[in-house]
């Protein structure tokens, strides 16, 4: 019997949504190879096979998790294809993804990285199917990882991987910055690709962030100190600059989404 | 190693959608400090900002749960104000959520209650974020609770917190009422304000509630003893009446949603 | 204390949405019952009232469960109706469901099956509502099945419980079938009742699939195969033919969902 403090911690990030079967598949097939796992959704409302989105989505989550939390994601346009499953080592935890840029945002802030391509197809349900590899490969993988499978029995290392770089403004002009809308949340605030770790002179100087067609100069500590539908900037639980409005939606106000441009110039 | 039996059972109910990683790094600090917590979504459709919502869903979920459950409710547009952070005992079970008022129907009905102001940041994740009070003070202070912390650990008792009364209708007349929809549900029936313990008479006498410009006079006791698109009322599951459309939607037939008026008269 | 190997899985899959409490009440009755329970949502969102949708999205997960595990299926727009609560048990795996026709693809696949009529209200909730058997007849009998009593406890045997034939198509022709979009999933991809184990022969044989305006005659592999916005067949991963459209949604691209006809040409 396992004593509860080893539960294992399997996370589930996807673009599989809510109202189908696969979620709750991908969780049956984990049960049955280690019943003593945690399953804990992160979202499966990442946007249909948009990387990006998964990649933000993941990156803003894993480090409130405990360490040897398996985090498993599938934004998988390429599923059947050739792509290469990966099992990756990171900050204490573990990551099983596809090969295809996913986990960049967690690659380029950790250090070191281990990543291994998945081959051990003993792992795997079979037979496995050409288009949910997120109930045939990945699930049973992180199953067999909680349950006490060991990192190298399941593929040699690579170096190669996928390693995007959607997550860095593009320097345009002495002052000025072209970033990029990686998500519109649930309250309609749009998260940008400025992090204040990066841009921490916008705490001190006046700057302007241009989006949709409006101009935002203030950075707000709270969204209480705004008024109802004033458009405000303000750094997000994850560091990232959002744009916001107080109880309202930004994404909305400003007719943006992710992939909308964002330029901002500090004075 | 500690037994099934004593597995604490911690709910959220929140405003923040499935969408994004909000709900799913909350769990990941809540099992952080405590991996025996059993975590359960009541639910994180709560219309955003909607203290009325959120006051109502976790009053018609609260009482189905295990003694010394611990629902953390939060709805919170003041979050990174002053606003305190509150802890109350009631009914055999604690409740953690902003003092907005969004446990007001469940300090309505409960007697004794014991409120706390959690003040004791040392329970907090650090540093404490201005805007996700979810992850950084109230599913932390879950945990702490949930692995044995005692609720005086977390502050001193108050008296002066915001009970609003959203939940009772207003007398108009002799034998009329005005009441409100509290919500919409997934079916589009619609929750009114009239609890069938105040208003034992609808089962006996005629009456007339008027919601959108329509008048309905019956009360069903099923939906399906009702014609496919009759309106009706009938007594909801927490014994609120609630107006319905046997397999319809009586949110679209009426064109009413949370916040609408409803007009009662008993003859 | 019960060891970890032998925690009982209960499944829900239901038209209930995730934005009310409805879900969260049945989690609480459960855990009420039966703290052991591990408890994993299959999909909350079938659609309402929609017996067909219910019966293929079970049918599509249970498979993928482990032995023992309880699955509990509401959809059920017969509630508080004389329609019976039944406990299925087949595939080494139980059921419980409203007599509606909810488990007929279960049943037309497995053998052999045996059903109870669930009449031993002592282990309902009480007072039992008219409205919410899912939380006062389906999830606490789940529970106490899970507890340990046998189901025998439950109710006698019955054989003329509701076995619909929804998921076969119809002989049209020598070679030809007019079949039906049972699902229309997240992606848009569009699931037939054609499953690829009675129609080996298009893996090897030219065909048409006729669904909207359009005639769909490729069977593709994997969908990473095809150019974005090509409309093509393919074997989805529980067997069904569905017919989809590479990073698009086929939904959109044919402007069919649930129930609209498809036509199988067989050359």
């Amino acid at each position: 019997m396992i004593p509860m403090r080893a539960r294992p911690v399997i996370t589930l990030t996807t673009d599989f949504g809510l109202s189908d079967h696969f979620v709750g598949v991908m969780k049956g097939v984990i049960f049955g190879i280690c019943p003593a796992a945690e399953v804990i959704d992160i979202s499966h409302g990442v946007q249909p096979f948009d990387i990006v989105d998964g990649a933000f989505t993941i990156a803003q989550a894993y480090r409130y998790f405990p360490k040897k939390t398996i985090h498993v994601v599938v934004v998988d346009p390429g599923v059947g294809s050739a792509r290469r499953p990966l099992l990756a080592e990171m900050a204490g935890q573990y990551f099983i993804a596809p090969d295809n840029g996913v986990l960049s945002i967690v690659f380029a802030r950790e250090a070191p990285v281990r990543v291994r391509h998945i081959t051990a197809d003993k792992y795997f349900l079979h037979p496995v199917s050409r288009t949910f590899h997120g109930r045939d490969v990945f699930s049973p993988v992180a199953a067999h990882l909680a349950a006490g499978a060991t990192p190298a029995q399941f593929g040699k290392r690579v170096e190669d991987y996928i390693r995007a770089s959607f997550d860095k403004p593009a320097h345009t002009g002495k002052r000025s910055w072209t970033g990029t809308i990686l998500k519109a949340d649930h309250f309609g605030n749009l998260a940008t690709n400025f992090h204040i770790d990066e841009f921490p002179s916008i705490q001190t100087h006046a700057f302007s962030l241009n989006a949709g067609l409006q101009k935002i100069t203030r950075l707000a500590l709270t969204f209480s100190e705004c008024a109802p539908g004033e458009l405000f900037a303000i750094v997000g639980s994850s560091g990232y600059l959002e744009l916001a409005s107080s109880e309202g939606s930004a994404a909305k106000a400003l007719g943006c989404g992710a992939g909308s441009p964002v330029e901002l110039t500090i004075y």
